[in-house]
């Protein structure tokens, strides 16, 4: 079922003490280049560096306060389980984080300094679910999926609801498409509140099981998990593809050397840290500048979060 | 003599349409771990990249018509080319930038792409004056220096204005210092709408000419000038340096690897992109943390054009 206007606005009130408003901003250069105005909201200056933080921040508010007292679970190397670890910490209930061994210090680092209890397991897929599985046996710690969850993906929906409080003149706007949380979003957010705003996705065409399942109408899987785009390699779910099915008008993929492309021009132009997934979308204009000329373009910045000794440039 | 606060005011008016209004942006982590509140004046979100655009834009609007005609001449591989490009660009006049033969052809395409008149020469300073003079006689163009010039000190100035006029609470505030042309500015500024607000220097000890100039009340030298912080190679000049003698408290000298830590320490946490220049006056704080603890401090980011395929970390 799809969630209601009601639903998005009672989960703003719920999210809004807990995160920062993200600034939009604009760029002479990158709409001269692009025909289009763009506006990028920058949830790279969001709490710990992404939009995550408002998802985590939503599902565990959201918790009973049983749930609340045996406290939370999800595996993750990435910006999720970093948003999980502050939100707990804030909310005060204790979180714990499943992380391959192999990710690198600085993440686990991250999630330690958030007060975030890591556990080191190997790093197959299979190892991580069952690390889980004993998390949540052992602690009787709750689950939280990093985007097939609604309360994430109502959580990420107020991102767009800002974005459009401040620009209610957006005909389109643009997220990158992961695990399709923060697509499913999107949606929610345009749908209720543009005025005649839609939302496209932009993915790695190395990773686009949404594009393919937004074609056939059933979730596709990737074949490979490989794309500069490292927030971008998790697959759909049950829980946002309808979302997405029902609200979303297109999906554009890019080339692994148009996101490059792109993420250099938003460092250089625009002076700000973008993650390489969240330059997908400014790809995607790029690639289609057709589609978007003359029109007023919402762009999400979903993070920041990048190893600065390991850049794609 | 010291100019006045209606020569700042009036310099504000006269700047204010050709610039943006950077944002200041603060971080709970830095505050954190300085144990101060710190303001960050966002001059690398400014038009061309950095605080110059200012003093470019108030020294050609004050020249008079007749030299209007001739347009203006400066020699600069860095910020202020681009700068005094831009600014006459915008004024509808002409610009020659001198720029030594061996600049990085980035910093040549962004004069040109501002319509400046890109002139080269060899690399050492007698080369680069002859030609300016050279221009000078050729076209009748008036020579702007980038530091050493009253009208860009008080160009610069504004930026101070702004930061006070969002945060008339600061107590201290800290440009970097190379010229001292940006140091001047911020302590004519802070003078004059500051409450009770002091100003100190940031300064990369191997090009601490500022600092020695302090101490002994006459204008020093540098021996070399290898720094990181390639904007503060310049040396003091005799325009600005009464403003800073009678006005400035104090300068701190800090070393090439705080700078380096001090500028990761901003894109890892703040997310924006500064120059290693810019980096300086945050090092000062971090290794002066007592003098700065419990204070409300002004940090003057002055500029975020950097080379992205050369990082110094």
């Amino acid at each position: 079922m799809i969630p209601t206007k009601q639903d998005v606005l009672g989960t703003y009130e719920r999210v809004k003490p807990w995160v920062h408003r993200t600034p939009v901003l604009t760029s002479t250069y990158l709409n001269e280049i692009t025909g289009a105005s763009l506006f990028f909201k920058c949830e790279n200056f969001q709490k710990m560096g992404a939009f995550k933080m408002r998802g985590a921040v939503n599902a565990i508010q959201n918790l009973s306060d049983e749930q609340k007292n045996h406290g939370v679970v999800t595996h993750s190397s990435g910006n999720f389980g970093q948003a999980v670890a502050l939100a707990a910490q804030k909310l005060g209930i204790t979180a714990f984080i499943v992380m391959p061994e192999n990710a690198p210090f600085v993440k686990k680092e991250a999630v330690k300094n958030y007060g975030g209890h890591v556990i080191l397991c190997p790093s197959t897929m299979k190892d991580r679910e069952e690390t889980s599985q004993q998390v949540i046996k052992e602690k009787g710690a709750t689950f939280l999926h990093p985007s097939n969850d609604m309360d994430v993906i109502l959580g990420n929906s107020t991102a767009t609801l800002e974005l459009l409080e401040d620009h209610p003149e957006l005909e389109v706007i643009i997220p990158p498409v992961g695990g399709g949380g923060l697509l499913a979003g999107t949606a929610l957010a345009a749908h209720y509140y543009g005025m005649n705003c839609s939302v496209i996705g932009a993915e790695p065409i190395r990773v686009n099981d949404a594009y393919r399942s937004l074609l056939s109408g059933k979730i596709e899987t990737n074949s490979s998990s490989e794309t500069v785009a490292d927030g971008l390699r998790t697959q759909l779910g049950d829980k946002n593809f309808p979302i997405i099915k029902s609200l979303v008008k297109e999906i554009i993929c890019v080339e692994e050397e148009e996101i490059i492309q792109a993420m250099r021009l938003i460092w250089e132009r625009m002076k700000i840290i973008i993650e390489p997934s969240c330059a997908v979308p400014l790809a995607a204009v790029l690639k289609e500048k057709e589609k978007f000329k003359n029109k007023k373009v919402g762009i999400l910045l979903s993070g920041g979060n990048v190893d600065l000794s390991n850049l794609p440039f």
